[in-house]
């Protein structure tokens, strides 16, 4: 039975930066030669970063992906790597490099992987099973595959399969027990969800079954607009063993002998179709040396709490969004309030306290503990604290036009807005936006007041979880001996948006206790309103909370990006008409 | 050979609204019947509206639609015209009107037509082809059907096919012809895209042939966020003679009698599966009277000019975002320049001059002529007109800020914003936004500053085209003995933001003559820098160009949806990833 040493790469490539991913390539691949791998496994789209969107129409795009891989092929072998087969994501297209701008759909374009050996592309998988649904839309992008590519390493037959494959049953799992392969090798760009580490590893035992084959499994890390990306790589036995697994949410090279089955072990019958699929075979190596030295033994993660899994993913989000678009620092408004000061906990976790600008924005409701609250925010993480009053400019308005009630209210917070904003076009910060997925949901913000900014860590963040989060850092930055960054009076007070004298939240919204688990079932659950009066809930408060949530369909697409936990979050995948009379209630 | 009373009727339903909606299908089939007609179709999800983007994932949503559709099958025949087959469309599901929650992706959802007939659902089909390109996603949202749905009526034999299934070959239409029908209805929610209508009549030509059958093609009208349907409703012979055709962009009862193959002409053999499709059968009637008195003959609509179809098309947009969202009234800053003047002309025309609020908001850059042009207008078009001084306001941030250069700039555009928006939450106006698509693509224009606003009905509008459309709207009222609505000084002038002393967009941007061709090429065209330089385009402008519009993706994802007049304008189907690398010049 050969030992393979299988190395996986869990990198964090940009979408757009061909050079630069080909570079992480060649870096990685070094290391993992190092290492003494007799393969290397980098993520899927590795060379493009995932997911490209409306780039893939680009036949510029297309092409240069195509050069890219050509010339990383030779570069490997011109750095003496040639040796060693390394699987790679990458955009190709069918046909030569120039796909026709008038075919729309059916362009032709793949989501490819290929396996480069002695520089050149050995081999090439077109993936089968292409995601529609979530943030998915590669019946869009993408033609699928109908070929399983598998490639003889050190005498094992090797499969490559990509993301989406692993997700549904049947097709290149199916394909590749019937090939008889001893490995199959699996490289994703799979977006993170609050929990779907739980998911994973069963899935890939699963597809370990399916295939009577070991699973090598690699995930890229990262930020890209609302998705990020967080890594779990593993590898699992034909039996379903998990072997080794590696942290979420930072780069790592993962690399682990496994005994895996001769070629010919297990005979396979390439004349078939199964399930829609054909084999394509091709030859690296009929045998390898045995691993020198003392085996490799990749790690052996254990999940983390919610919360850190979630702090982790917002930071990493946050980080990726200001630094691959390289903005130098980040400016926000501090309130005082818990979600403010969440979110400047996340941004000095992001980029450090010098790349943090946080602005005190009072008015004459905004309260004294407003105010220490916010100075005290400011003195434990120590970011660059400005105060700039509103008033003078809310006063001119007020002279010059004839303005009331709820106008009054949101024009102080569209003042804040446009201070934020001259901030951000004075000195160069990306402006970050502050509202939870809660307010979003039933529209209790102000559009261009509070909404503006051009990225928000909590837009997928319910106001109960932002509690808990806020809890959470602080007894973790406890436990490890640092200052506790959120002070305590901003996670204890009544939220209020102090846009009116003595406002709270609670005067227009019911408690968030009562709120979210309503808008959990709405938003993320798709339950209307008869589904939610079933599971318990008042049908007044009901009924009070869908109509708010109908109406704010309008503010939330005019909403930050910001980074997804939830593959239900607001935004592409949950997309109502504004244009819309249903009503839940009739 | 039977002579059938085809009724289209080419109305405007609205998302969400059933019982509205079941309310136009029950006054038009009043009115079909009154017409005499032996069978009224109606639109594609119909009773649903369209499109009804998420949801469909509402299961309370798709037993609305189910429970709506028998409701109206009994109120048709209460209404005593249970004898009039009507053909409408509808959203449907697999299974009970229960669908699981946890099952997505294939929840079952269909995209459905019905056949209603003495007070019951005496058939249905469900759409083969679904669209998933340009605006279209119902890969995600439907299942398709695989069923070919014939119903006999009146001795013909009658096929229901749904929007799609007319733009792809081969399914239904290939079905249709072995199942040996004499008449295809085709029910559409098909959105307008400028030219449209030049390709629609061949292509029902050409499926005429497939099916070796008559085609009667019924469209709805309308707008809904960002997608306008235009009707272009008809009939074609199935030799391909166009029979009759409706207008554009209204609603509109086309009935029309053609003489079609008795059933048992040509004899269907409904044993084979036809590219992928088997036949199912029902029949309402075996025979029918002749139509009674003079033959019916429906109109025959000849193609309007290019900037009349632009016009018809964003008025309506405009008109039902306005009323069908209940909005009272607009507002909108009158800079005096073009766009507003456009928009403004656009307002009256899809409102009335009562219903549209204009704001001059002067500052110290405002020249002259700009006041001058935005005071003719308002005179011209009788439209409220009013005059808000930005100066104090600006100048007061000024007092308490330290802003230099292009933030003072973005700065008055934001004043103007704030002044805007709280009109709008003061008097209950709807904020309209002027950007043009040229300086949106190019990002010319300020974040929550004049990209403010709840619509935007030039946002799929090149600034050529912007003139164009003004001229127009000019000489077609000189045509008709009324004041033409806009400024000859608006229309001739050199463009600027005035902004800054002196400005002029041309010191930013290259003339719109050279620019509009470059942006039409890498927006609307996927054209990359080799094929905008090769086809005769300035490498340095070219390069500047793309630049620009690489780096503005932010700012159109913040902008306010616009009726689209091209399927590939800026939105859902060309998004771009806004973290990207990718650069055209390398």
């Amino acid at each position: 039975m050969p030992t393979l040493r299988i190395a996986l790469s869990q990198v964090n490539p940009t979408v757009g930066d061909l050079a630069g991913n080909a570079q992480l390539v060649r870096t990685w691949t070094r290391r993992a030669a190092d290492a003494g791998a007799h393969l290397v496994a980098f993520p899927e789209m590795m060379l493009t970063g995932y997911p490209v969107e409306d780039l893939v129409f680009r036949r510029s795009f297309v092409a240069a992906s195509r050069a890219a891989l050509e010339r990383l092929a030779a570069d490997l072998a011109a750095d003496g790597l040639g040796d060693l087969p390394v699987v790679v994501g990458y955009l190709d297209a069918d046909g030569p490099p120039q796909i026709s701008s008038d075919a729309e759909p059916g362009h032709g374009a793949r989501n490819a992987a290929a396996l480069l050996h002695r520089g050149t592309v050995a081999a090439t998988y077109f993936k089968h099973h292409l995601p529609n649904y979530g943030v998915f839309d590669e019946d869009r992008y993408f033609v699928p595959g109908d070929v399983l590519t598998v490639v003889r390493i050190g005498g094992v037959d090797v499969a490559l399969t990509i993301c989406e494959d692993l997700w549904q049953a049947g097709g290149p799992f199916a394909a590749a027990r019937h090939a008889g392969v001893g490995l199959v090798v699996n490289i994703n760009g799979s977006p993170y969800e609050l929990n779907k580490d739980d998911i994973r590893l069963p899935l890939v035992r699963r597809r370990a079954a399916e295939a009577g084959a070991a699973i090598a499994y690699v995930n890229m890390i990262g930020g890209q607009d609302e998705l990020v990306f967080e890594g779990d790589s593993m590898i699992v036995g034909a039996d379903g063993e998990l072997l080794t697994r590696a942290p979420q949410f930072v780069e790592h090279l993962l690399v682990h002998d496994v005994a895996l089955p001769a070629a010919g072990e297990r005979p396979g019958d390439d004349t078939a179709i199964v399930d829609g699929m054909r084999v394509a075979r091709a030859t690296v190596s009929e045998s390898l040396p045995a691993p020198a030295g003392p085996a490799a033994v990749g790690g052996m993660i254990e999940p983390v709490a919610d919360e850190a899994e979630v702090w982790q993913a917002l930071v990493l989000g946050l980080r990726d969004y200001v630094n691959k678009n390289r903005f130098p620092s980040v400016v926000l408004g501090l309130s005082g309030g818990i979600d403010s000061a969440v979110v400047a906990a996340l941004a000095v976790d992001a980029l450090g306290p010098d790349r943090v600008v946080g602005v005190s924005l009072p008015s004459q409701h905004s309260s004294e503990h407003s105010r220490e609250d916010a100075a005290e925010l400011a003195k434990r993480t120590g970011l660059d604290y400005r105060i700039e009053p509103i008033q003078p400019m809310v006063d001119t308005f007020l002279a010059n036009m004839s303005l009331s009630g709820v106008t009054v209210e949101n024009l102080q917070a569209r003042v804040r807005g446009v201070i934020l904003m001259a901030l951000s076009n004075q000195e160069g910060h990306l402006v970050l936006t502050t509202g939870n997925k809660s307010e979003l949901a039933v529209g209790y913000s102000t559009l261009y007041g509070d909404s503006v900014g051009g990225f928000n860590p909590v837009k997928d963040v319910w106001k109960t979880l932002i509690w808990r989060l806020a809890k959470w850092r602080n007894v973790d930055a406890e436990r490890r001996g640092e200052t506790a960054p959120i002070p305590e009076n901003s996670i204890g007070k009544p939220p209020s948006a102090e846009l009116s004298p003595g406002q709270l939240d609670s005067d227009t919204l019911p408690d968030y206790d009562v709120l979210d688990p309503i808008l959990i079932g709405y938003v993320d659950g798709d339950l209307g309103r008869d589904g939610l009066v079933e599971a318990g809930h008042d049908p007044a408060v009901v009924d009070k909370v869908l109509r708010m949530v109908d109406t704010a369909e309008y503010k939330r697409r005019q909403s930050a990006p910001g980074t997804k936990i939830s593959i239900k979050a607001f935004g592409r995948d949950r997309r109502l008409p504004i244009t819309n009379r249903w009503r839940e209630d009739g």
